[in-house]
C-alpha cells in the first residue's frame, strides 16, 4: 500500500494529505440549513451536513492530492449516524481515487486489536462470508500497549496490502509528558521509533514499509532524529499550519530522495473559507477556498523541499 | 459517578464487571442461525446475533453485578451495524440498572479528544439542541498523548458526572515494552500513575475520584505499588481468569476499606457455556452458565478479600 501512496504522491507532486475533520463550525450555514431542513437538528442532520461538506471539498481537491485523512472522532461524536457519514466519506474518497488514512488511533491487545484491524483495514468473517467494512487504506495506531497491540495490524497489512502509521511523537504541547521521558539517556519516542523500524522490516512494500509513523511538524529536531532511526518508515506529519508547524521545518522529515513523509493539514484547508486570507471566497465557494489552500500548501512544501 | 459505582458494588457485594466482548465463536448456534435467517450472513445479521447474545446474558446477571464493560472493538469489527449493536447494548444495560464502562481506549488531543469525550460520555451540540449519544457512564482512555488528551475527558467528567479509567499498566504480555521502561529509576507506568492521581484530584466524588486507572491482574506486584501511588483512583482490573490473573493476587489492587478496585472478566463469563467446567449447561442455557460463572467469581474474590 505504501508504494501505491508513493505513486500517487509522485503523480500529484504533493506529499500532502487533507484532514477531513469537520466541526459543525467549519460548515457553511447553507449546508447546515439544508441538512437540518431535511433531518432536523439531529445526529442524522449533523451527519448529512458533514457528508455534504466533505463531498464538496473532495470534489475540489481530489485531483491535487494523493490522500485524505478523516479523523473518526469528529464523526463518532455524532454517534452511529456520524459513523455512517464517516463510512460514506471513506467510500466516496476511494471512488475518487484518493487513498484514505483513517485517523482512528486505535490500540488494544490480541483478539481485540485484531477486531479493530479487521474492521478498519481487513476483512471480518461472518458465517461463510467475508466483508471489508470501514475499509480504509491506512489507519493510525497507538503503541502504548506494545507489540501485542501492533501485531494483528501487521498481519492485516501483509495479507491485505494495507498500511499503518504508529504514533511516535505527537504534535501537541503535552506530548512530551510521557513520550519525551528519558529511558537511559534517550527519550521514549526514540524507543518507539526503533520498534516501528523493527515492526516495519517484515512489511516492506518496495523501498518503504507499510508500517509508518506519526511525528508532529511542531517538533522538527525530533523529526530529524526519528527520520534516521526509521529510514524505511513513511512519516505522517500532523501539526502543519493551524498547529504552528512551518514548511521550512518539514525538510527534516523527508529523506534525500524527496520521499519518506506526507504532511497533513486539516483546519487550514477545510476551513480555509473562514480565514481572512481567503476572504475573496464566499460560504458558497468554500470548497474553492480549500482548493486554493491546497495549492498554497503545495507551493510552500515544494519550496521547502528545494533545500533537501 | 464513582460514588454511584461504589454504591452498586456495596449493594451487590461484587467488585466485578462483566466484559461484554462477544466474538461470533462464543455465540450459540441457535442464536446465530436465527439472526442469519432474518438478516443473512451480513453485518446486520452478526450485529443481531451479538445483541441477542448480550441481552440473554444481561438478563441473567444484571442483579448480581454493578457494571458491564462492552469492548467496542468487538462491535466496530462489524462496521456501522456492529456499532448499532453496541449502542443497543449500552442502552439496555443502563435500563437494567447496570453501569456501563465503555472499553473504547480512545486517546487524541484537543478538540478531537473533546469530540470523543462528548460522543461517549457527554453531550454533542447540534444546532440549538444537545444529544447524549453513546452515553456510557465510564470510558477507558489511552494516556500516550499526555494531558492534552485527558483534559477534555476531565471536563466532561466534572460537568456530566461521568468517569474514566486511564490505561496505566495493561494486562498483556508485551505491556512492558514501553510501560516498564525505567525513567530515572522508576518505570514509566508509575509516572502515568502519578499523573492519574494528579488529574483525579480535581474530579473527586466522595472518597474516590472519577478518574480511575487500568492495571492488569497479571501484574499484582505492580498493582500494589500503583495502589499506593494513586490512593483515590479506582482501579479497573482486566486479565482475571482467561488471561491468567488469580483471585488471590487481587488483594493488592484493593484498599484496606475493601474498595478501590473492580475486576473484569469477559470470556470466562460470557463464554462459560463452552468450558468443560460448565458442561452441565447447554447452548440453550448459555446465559445460566454465565450466571454460575459470575457467582463463582464472586466467591473467589470474596475469599481473596478476607485477607485484606
Amino acid at each position: 500500500m505504501i508504494s501505491k501512496l508513493i505513486g500517487r504522491i509522485r503523480e500529484t507532486n504533493a506529499p500532502i494529505v487533507v484532514g477531513l475533520d469537520p466541526m459543525l463550525d467549519y460548515i457553511p450555514a447553507h449546508i447546515k440549513e439544508e441538512a437540518f431542513a431535511k433531518f432536523g437538528e439531529t445526529p442524522a442532520g449533523a451527519a448529512e451536513a458533514v457528508w455534504q461538506f466533505n463531498r464538496g471539498i473532495v470534489d475540489e481537491v481530489y485531483d491535487l492530492v494523493p490522500a485524505v485523512k478523516p479523523q473518526i472522532a469528529m464523526y463518532e461524536q455524532f454517534g452511529v449516524e456520524g459513523l455512517m457519514a464517516f463510512q460514506k466519506t471513506v467510500d466516496y474518497c476511494r471512488e475518487k481515487g484518493l487513498l484514505v488514512i483513517g485517523d482512528v488511533k486505535r490500540g488494544d491487545i490480541g483478539s481485540t486489536s485484531a477486531a479493530y484491524a479487521a474492521g478498519h483495514l481487513g476483512k471480518t468473517k461472518i458465517g461463510s462470508r467475508e466483508y471489508s467494512l470501514f475499509n480504509e487504506d491506512f489507519a493510525t495506531v497507538n503503541p502504548y500497549l506494545g507489540s501485542d497491540g501492533i501485531r494483528p495490524f501487521l498481519d492485516v497489512c501483509s495479507k491485505e496490502d494495507k498500511g499503518i502509521f504508529v504514533l511516535v511523537k505527537t504534535s501537541n504541547p503535552s506530548s512530551g509528558e510521557f513520550q519525551d521521558q528519558l529511558v537511559g539517556n534517550r527519550p521514549l519516542y526514540e524507543l518507539v521509533g526503533e520498534k516501528v523500524a523493527e515492526w516495519g522490516s517484515g512489511c516492506m512494500d518496495g523501498e518503504y514499509s507499510n508500517v509508518g509513523a506519526v511525528v508532529g511538524a511542531t517538533y522538527p529536531e525530533m523529526g530529524r532524529i526519528l527520520r534516521s532511526i526509521m529510514p524505511k518508515a513513511y512519516i505522517l506529519v500532523p501539526g502543519y499550519g493551524a498547529q504552528g508547524g512551518k514548511g521550512a521545518d518539514l525538510v527534516h522529515f523527508f529523506n534525500k530522495d524527496g520521499l519518506g513523509a506526507i504532511v497533513n493539514s486539516s483546519r487550514g484547508i477545510i476551513a480555509a473559507w473562514k480565514q481572512d486570507k481567503y476572504s475573496s471566497y464566499t460560504a458558497e465557494s468554500y470548497a474553492k477556498a480549500s482548493r486554493a489552500a491546497v495549492q498554497e500548501m503545495k507551493d510552500d512544501i515544494s519550496k521547502a523541499l528545494e533545500n533537501l
